[in-house]
């Protein structure tokens, strides 16, 4: 086995992000269910837009906030997604390659425009999502390189990719090359409701060992295992994944295999302000330190404290650079 | 004369601003003037997206930003100007009706393509930018509805208006049809580059009374008389301008007129993020105040108040109301 060419390589729905402030009254009167991510077509994205106050444009989606994070560590990182040749394309590819991430997925010439996430932030910092998959949807199998897989010592996926038609084969083509090439595969499940449209399937990608590495928050790991109690479900992830982090908020979080289960606290933060890409981060953080060789403690902590960062202002990527965060902490990165 | 439909009527340069982090390095690198604007065309706006880090999309332009401010105090506002029929226009449309301001200007359907200004932020909040104009460019004396200026009691005006061929005469049309039916033009100086490419220009419309009240900041007044001593320059403004406001970063500002001065300070503030929107925001609560017809002092209060909210955050318009901050500061409007 060679050297890796990139420490991560992720591959995920390529999403711009409108964000606005709104209040808990603006979600009831959208009949939008607070804190979850809802799939919407072109109309109700344009209904969503006018009704929503004035916004910013970030460059988004979960498993290439991911990848911006772990380049932020100083990795080498890649990220395979589809935006249209468009003006929010061309942002979404400007953004990702600023962040020194690999990214050659050829942007759609057609069809739909590209993905657009418009997320309302309530002034608890809790974030509430609407997602238009738009040219994301066409991620299909001639997009993923198996070179590249090869060449990265882990494919990070998301379960979003369930939603797009052709992107569960992009999916299953990249763990094929990458387990080929004696790399690791990980997965982060992206929102309770994602693995409540494919539960079976997620459980079945864990058992089969299609996924080395899972990431869950508690919600997540809650639906995949159709119950109320925590402790319940973390032994039977523990049965089912090689190895799995699941993410508890502000109660920090659990690395958890069949033999070993590993706590660890969160990064104390002063103020919440838009909790987008809490999640992401901490995979972000823990990618990096696990690709790095890092014990688990180390990199679940990496993850804590880039979670910690990102929660604090508004948008879904690192503002700071997360090596020099980690250094400042004491965390050897 | 009737009571106005609106309070204030800006016109300006409809842009999107693409906002990113920098260092001072990348500013000597990029030939780039610390705290100017340039005006860039569509390669140079290429070369510097490419060489820029990741950013942020929100809508800007001076007077836009102000007009946006005026609204968040309460009042009824209108705003003209010209984008294209893109992405990036829909954008600027949608933020600004968001923040509830009028905006009919119809959109170019061909031609260049919606405005951006490049915006790079230093580590002391200082902002640096470069105008692509655009879609702006081809504002012109068709796009002026003089009823409905007619209507609004101040009409407001950028000196970047200057620069787009087409936009001065838009420009005299507003301010004649203004005084038509009795009411107001106030103009900004926009910055001291502008100031540098049109003095002559400008002094005359102080002079010949095209202009009634002129926010200037120091560094474009001591442009506008050709003078490092502010003192000289202030008395030569009085002899010209009916009613001038002079602001000085954290020096507060001054009020002037032929008879009387009055100095108001700065609020103050923790931390500057980023000084890009202070100007405007300052004039968007003095013109509030002065529409509604408080004395000059409540106004440039108001106007103080407007600017410390916005250089506390990344963008050039308000993230809270400005009407509630004013109430929460004891300042009645």
């Amino acid at each position: 086995m060679t050297a890796p060419r990139y420490d991560v390589l992720g591959i995920g729905n390529a999403i711009v992000d409108v964000i606005a402030r709104a209040d808990d009254d603006f979600l009831v009167a959208q009949n939008m269910q607070k804190g979850g991510m809802a799939l919407i077509d072109e109309a109700r994205a344009q209904g969503i837009y006018a009704a929503m106050g004035p916004a910013v444009e970030i460059s988004g989606g979960s498993a290439a906030n991911t990848i911006a994070g772990v380049a932020s560590f100083g990795a080498r990182a890649a990220f395979v997604g589809k935006v249209k040749d468009d003006e929010l394309g061309r942002v979404f590819a400007h953004d990702i390659r600023a962040a020194r991430v690999g990214f050659e997925t050829p942007p759609a010439s057609d069809g739909p425009s590209t993905a657009r996430c418009y997320i309302m932030v309530t002034p608890d910092g809790e974030r509430t999502m609407n997602t238009y998959l738009g040219a994301a949807q066409n991620l299909q199998p001639a997009d993923i390189d198996e070179g590249m897989i090869a060449a990265s010592a882990i494919t990070y996926l998301e379960g979003y990719l369930w939603d797009p038609p052709l992107a569960k084969d992009a999916f299953l083509k990249a763990a094929a090359a990458a387990h080929k090439a004696g790399r690791t595969v990980a997965l982060t499940l992206s929102d309770s409701f994602c693995v409540d449209r494919y539960r079976a399937e997620f459980v079945k990608l864990l058992r089969d060992k299609t996924v080395d590495l899972l990431f869950a928050n508690e919600a997540e790991l809650k639906s995949l295992y159709e119950t109320a109690d925590f402790d319940s479900a973390l032994s039977a992830l523990r049965q089912d994944a090689q190895l799995a982090v699941v993410t508890r908020s502000e109660k920090g979080c659990v690395v958890a295999s069949a033999g070993t289960v590993e706590s660890v606290p969160a990064f104390p933060v002063e103020k919440v302000v838009d909790t987008t890409g809490a999640g992401d981060l901490f995979a972000a953080g823990f990618l990096f330190g696990h690709a790095r060789g890092k014990d688990r403690k180390t990199s679940a902590r990496l993850g804590a404290l880039a979670a910690a960062e990102v929660i604090q202002h508004l948008g879904a990527r690192p503002e700071v650079s997360l090596e020099t965060l980690a250094r400042e902490r004491g965390i050897p990165v």
